[in-house]
């Protein structure tokens, strides 16, 4: 099937754009550390960005199905899907760090075409379509050029990215310490934007769990498009009910030694 | 002594803006990731911001002190000393985070003075001056105004960050789980930014260990500012040649509980 690249990239960038507009002025706003979860500024911006980009669909593209980490599954037997997640990174939303994202996915019968991390605060964006070289733009106002991720050969000289150790602790199987082992350096913190950050190679290798689809599928096309490529731990494809381990690297030569380690 | 706090917070933000002005270009400059570490971007940053904020307190105090982490001790005997971390937060910087500071602290005969941290890309920039309160700017262009913490009144409603794993495995105490197990949630990530973040109404408790004198004499004044005290992890003030652990908490009546977490 032939795809309308640019007509989908035009509706993927103005879902980044609404969903920015609605989640800015919630950043920093006040929140009492007792308050309910229900009424927090991430939970109401998290909602309200969804429901925006749901919005902006219904009227562009009222035939695809759209896939939210709030608002569940539509129009579950479309060929076009769109996956979103409003706030990718809420604890960093939470206190205040500008490295939380907004994740916008396309997939047409499970096949990636489309991924877009947006970082409303700071206005980064990246942008991966199947085929083409992933842009990043590093501010708004900035015009995108292409990205691509760093040639690091071995994993003794990889730059590793996690994002939190409670992620790991409850990861399938306890392996995660090995490849630790067997990487120059770790920096903590992350989320979305770290696979970004790969994405613009400086970062080599990312290991997570319990990743939901929402939590990876824009991530696929911004990282494959730079030259990068992701699997779970066993080095399989990522699929929507697989075991929610996620791996990145941004040398496709790194990875049999990745899976390596995680085997355990 | 009295001092002139308005001529002494001029020449801190002189500091924090030539030191901006040097480090921006290498942020995010291509880093092989087999680089030596001595001709890296981000050695080169550090020690050539050093040289410029030496060179500016040559100009405007030939009599102060200068502590730097790249260039040692000057003027050992001055009642003034500028202590000096042009880019704390290494690891984020080469993984192209916004999320190092440049850090600068003024004390007269160990008492702390003054604070800066600034974040020399995104332009936030956080002012501790003693008996004023904490002032922060949430980008270059911003008028600065006053923040203060959070009253995060129990440990089990509070949000911990912490910079990562490897720091807090070398620990002089095994403790820092039981910190953990008595908070509400975690973050990851951090350096000098969290210190900011937690002044600012977003964190409730940090706690660190390895910490030089650079590392955190300029988040005192920050932090208490702020509303916020700093300690050491057994409660007592923070001193150079203490034993390197930090404590900083947003409401002071936690420090007691946080300090007990700690004891082991």
């Amino acid at each position: 099937m032939a795809h309308d690249f640019d007509l989908l990239t035009e509706t993927a960038l103005a879902l980044a754009d609404v969903a920015g507009v609605v989640i800015r002025p919630y950043f920093r706003a006040p929140i009492g550390s007792n308050d309910k979860a229900d009424a927090s500024p991430v939970t109401i911006a998290d909602r309200m960005a969804e429901r925006v980009m749901r919005a902006v669909l219904a009227e562009r593209h009222p035939e695809h199905g759209i896939l939210g980490e709030e608002f569940g599954l539509d129009n579950e037997g479309a060929g076009y899907r769109w996956t979103l997640d409003p706030i990718d990174g809420t604890r960093a939303f939470i206190t205040g760090r500008p490295t939380f994202g907004t994740l916008i996915a396309l997939t047409y019968d499970g096949e990636p075409l489309l991924g877009v991390i947006d970082q409303p605060i700071s206005g980064e964006r990246w942008l991966g379509v199947k085929g083409r070289p992933t842009l990043f733009r590093a501010r708004a106002t900035a015009v995108p050029g292409t990205v691509g991720t760093r040639r690091c050969e071995v994993l003794a000289d990889a730059d590793l990215s996690c994002t939190s150790l409670e992620m790991l602790e409850d990861a399938p199987r306890d392996v995660w310490k090995q490849l630790r082992a067997s990487v120059k350096r770790v920096s903590w913190g992350g989320d979305c934007y770290a696979y970004g950050l790969l994405a613009a190679g400086y970062i080599d290798v990312i290991a997570e769990c319990d990743m939901k689809t929402w939590d990876w599928a824009a991530l696929v096309p911004v990282v494959e498009g730079a030259g990068g490529r992701m699997t779970d731990w066993n080095g399989d494809p990522l699929r929507a009910g697989g075991d929610g381990t996620v791996l990145a690297v941004g040398n496709p030569a790194l990875l049999n030694d990745a899976v390596e380690r995680l085997r355990g």
